[in-house]
């Protein structure tokens, strides 16, 4: 409802928001001059700070390309960031983006159908219910149509990006998707672009898309406001969203005008427990998205009456266990567990998990539960690795926890001896009793421990791991890391772990990328009430509405491909909607 | 928002409602003589067409406990029921009540200290965060705060309904909790109570106690309408709810005024296919729920802007997959996982799990995720048993599987030789390939289902399970069921299955009792909204609204006892809310 009421602050706040927002940009000011108070309904009317025609909350991709999308239709707008800087989650990716059919395959001459791309994500998606001889192979309508729109639309988003300047790309033909062994996935190579710009390992390309991206958007006078966290949505008496109230980093109160649209791009809750423990499929313990992801539109959007979906699943990973206590804003999932001769124990020293499955199903398998003894017996998993690995399979990216000398490896444990190496997990699990459980090592741990790297390294010596089929799979070898060359060995995941220390280790827990629930959108971004109707002026793009990918991750890039997507659908049907009256 | 639009039908059913609810009762003629309009605002307000002080929604053990408990502090009360008849879910249960110190436990010298219940209740229901030092041992406040309300409230609501004659119970003092070897279980036993009048086995439990209580009802004044399916809420202009709007059998809207509240117990989301795929922490099938509870409250409260917790838990249990693929509305959840000649194996002819698990945690086991196949290996799992068992511990209680001559037994499949029992397996299979993801069994079924046989009839004349525990736990005999008596045994749980045929099979996938997210309220059963204030005059109790305990079914009865605590909570708070002016 819109409210009446105007802080003391409102006014300083609003004259040092219109000089910020104004000072970097003639659109601006100009959007910023078109402000026009709601005369006839005076008493009622919110007083605004500043109008555009569309306001954007969040300035990851979702944001930054939702602004640019509307900016190049004609429209005003302007992006609000919570955090003290732009970029939210994005500026912490690699930046693959999954755009199916995109037009570097058809240079290619790679074909990728429509139908066989929806195959294959509902095989993914909703596996219970899969159906290949379903008119939508299984799919709810709403889950079909938001696949299909992200087939039509992710290729002339990413293109216009491209075309603009705010993101060019180069084509990573050679990564596969996560499942491309899969019969359903018939282009399993070919939809991976990257920021053109990143480094070979494309570890910097959330980065450089971010600074693509942003600086695009201030010469195209799109201001970014960072420290301004949107609380509230202003809406008139038709229930129309007219704007937002936002607190800035002083804690006024500021109010913007949306003459036609407000779309939110604020991520998801990856940074709120009590989120997390209420809707997710298990417990997580952090991740990697930006600290602010504390799902700030759950219940902006819920006090609107908006419907939520798909809150059940997060793009998840495992994180170390110990950056997530410390709430380490630049913690990385662990997107490669890196090493050969390294293995998965848990507290009883049994290694139950391949672990170099993909990570957002490795992350899953923290998940198990033991209903006799009620309890996770794989809440905390314990990372284990030799001399050989630290020398060899080292790396400050892509989240590995075996670090070079000089990185940050508080998360480390060390010991000559296997059995100083348990005493030392055994100290830290106490260290941290109250954050897992209570959970302690159990007493034959260092036995168990023995047991499971003597059966390791007998399958490392043939390769074939019996017990989880480590490495056998295309994506397993994709994020291996570095390892020693060995020439002539089939799997370069495994090698046997040495006789002697020293030996290291390291608490792994379930984390996230960011969650993937949220408010349920249309096609088009719009954000549907408990009756599927559209809030009016509302919209919703990324990791902070519902996606239909339900559990899955199909491929590299399965996040930002649909983000991109979807900013752009919502962005033009935001430019469609007629100005409001003020 | 209040509804100014009228439907034609109104008049018409506004008489009939009238009619109906007068009928039978003097109090409510009196209520609707009670009914007043909005002369003041007569343009804009709702027409009513009858007035109660509580208007509650749902006839199960919720609904029934809220009215009379209003009843009894002298409000006029109406239950309205969206199906034919009343009762919902509570009528097929068998109604044990988990009350914790109970006057019974008093009686017979069982303490059952609060910090030593919550202590216990914390334990399961939050394992990961369980901190035994910790002063609400891990809790957050909310879940802290409800179940000491819970620990206080259950007891004098139980009494009250005793003494009014509602519910008389029995003391079931022999019962354990389901996790009664915990240390943090001071009170193994005495929690549980039943209806005095169910036969021995309780499996009547739940029909004997809507009978007392609605026969109560009916004697204080209370109308019981089926057929009525509320819709929305009705609230005034400051937000506060006055009253709900229904739809009536015959289509046509009706419209009650609550003078003080409308209370919501309509029990949860089993039957809504996309609440379940959206939000459950696994593949869920369907439930021995009334087929009505397809989560109303969810979407009517969702409107009104109120928070969801909870959301990623049900009260589980295992059923057989053809009854719930049929929408079978007398489906009851496996709590009796019968046979000791009968095992469990996955599609690939695999045992991975003990049969005999308590069925909440049974039935969790079905969602174990094999994330480099990207499929649910125990999705279905098919149960195998044996002419012995078949004899000797056919039942139609507690949705056992083996069922005597005579009973609908469409479940079962039957083979001559296990050879012949796989192909009926892969036929039924087949037949719902579209429901089960198109799983079929695998080509090594057959061999594998002999070794694991073989492997189990080992265990079996042991005695010990040495994969799988089988029978280890005090709970898991205590559902195990009638099986042949053979004196001298240790494990009553586990007997060889016989070397030659004719065996049985059925088809199980996870399913619920109900489940127990929803709508979040504070301990009085105020149904809250995004920001943590009530929504006025507004409550709900039981499964529609969320449960603080997390994924734990602490014990039998766990579903019940709080039903009535927050039955008895509301109540009061709904009593002393003022009446709204007309």
């Amino acid at each position: 409802m819109a409210d009446r009421i105007r802080s003391d602050a409102g006014a300083n706040s609003r004259r040092r928001f219109m000089q910020q927002a104004g000072a970097g940009s003639a659109g601006v000011a100009a959007a910023t001059l078109g402000l026009s108070m709601q005369e006839a309904d005076a008493a009622t009317a919110p007083a605004f700070d500043a109008t555009y025609d569309i306001v954007v909350a969040g300035s990851g991709a979702g944001g930054l390309a939702s602004a640019l999308f509307a900016r190049w239709q004609g429209n005003s707008a302007v992006i609000l960031e919570k955090a003290g800087s732009i970029g939210g989650t994005t500026a912490k990716a690699a930046f693959w983006y999954w755009v199916p059919n995109n037009e570097a395959m058809k240079k290619a001459g790679i074909a990728d159908p429509k139908p066989d791309f929806l195959k294959y994500v509902a095989r993914l998606s909703n596996p219970q219910g899969y159906d290949p001889g379903h008119p939508r192979y299984g799919f709810t309508q709403w889950e079909y149509d938001m696949c299909s729109a992200f087939y039509d639309s992710a290729s002339p988003a990413a293109e216009l990006l491209a075309a603009k300047g705010a993101l060019p790309y180069r084509h990573v033909a050679d990564v596969p998707d996560y499942f491309a062994e899969l019969p359903e996935d018939k282009a399993p190579k070919g939809r991976v672009l990257v920021p053109k710009e990143a480094i070979p390992s494309m570890a910097d390309g959330g980065l450089v898309a971010v600074r693509t991206m942003s600086t695009k958007a201030r010469q195209e006078g799109i201001p970014i406001r960072t420290g301004v966290r949107v609380t509230k949505l202003l809406q008139d008496k038709s229930g129309r969203v007219i704007g937002v109230e936002a607190k800035d980093e002083l804690g006024a109160t500021v109010r913007l005008r949306a003459r036609k649209a407000v779309i939110f791009a604020t991520g998801g809750f990856t940074h709120n427990v009590e989120l997390r423990r209420n809707f997710l499929n298990g417990p997580i313990f952090g991740g990697c998205a930006a600290p602010s992801n504390e799902g700030d539109f759950v219940p902006i959007a819920g006090a609107l009456g908006a419907q939520l979906r798909n809150m059940n699943y997060a793009w998840s990973c495992p994180i170390p266990l110990e950056k997530a206590i410390a709430k380490d804003g630049s913690i990385s999932g662990m997107f490669s567990v890196a090493g050969d001769s390294m293995l998965f124990v848990n507290k009883y020293g049994h290694r139950n998990v391949n672990e170099k499955l993909q990570y957002n199903e490795l992350a899953q398998t923290f998940f198990e539960w033991d209903g006799a003894k009620a309890e996770y017996p794989n809440l905390v998993r314990i990372a284990i690795w030799d001399q050989r690995s630290q020398q060899h399979s080292a790396s400050a990216e892509y989240g590995r926890l075996i670090v070079p000398p000089g990185t940050d490896d508080r998360h480390v444990i060390k010991g000559a001896t296997l059995a100083e190496l348990a005493r030392g997990i055994d100290e830290r699990f106490a260290k941290y009793a109250g954050a897992i459980g209570a959970a302690r090592l159990a007493p034959e741990f260092l036995t168990n421990l023995q047991a499971a790297i003597a059966r390791f390294n007998q399958f490392a010596k043939t390769g074939k791991d019996l017990d989880f089929k480590r490495g056998e799979r295309v994506v397993e070898q994709l994020f291996n890391g570095d390892v020693k060359d060995e020439p002539g060995r089939s799997n370069p995941t495994m090698w046997p772990l040495a006789d002697a220390g020293p030996y290291y280790a390291a608490l792994v827990v379930a984390g996230t990328l960011d969650t993937k629930g949220g408010p349920k959108t249309d096609t088009n971004g719009r954000v549907l009430d408990a009756g599927d109707q559209p809030i009016p002026g509302l919209y919703g793009v990324g990791n902070c509405v519902a996606s239909a990918s339900g559990r899955a991750y199909w491929a590299g890039g399965a996040t930002l491909g649909p983000i991109i997507a979807f900013a752009y659908r919502a962005a033009n049907a935001a430019h469609a909607e007629g100005r409001s009256a003020a």
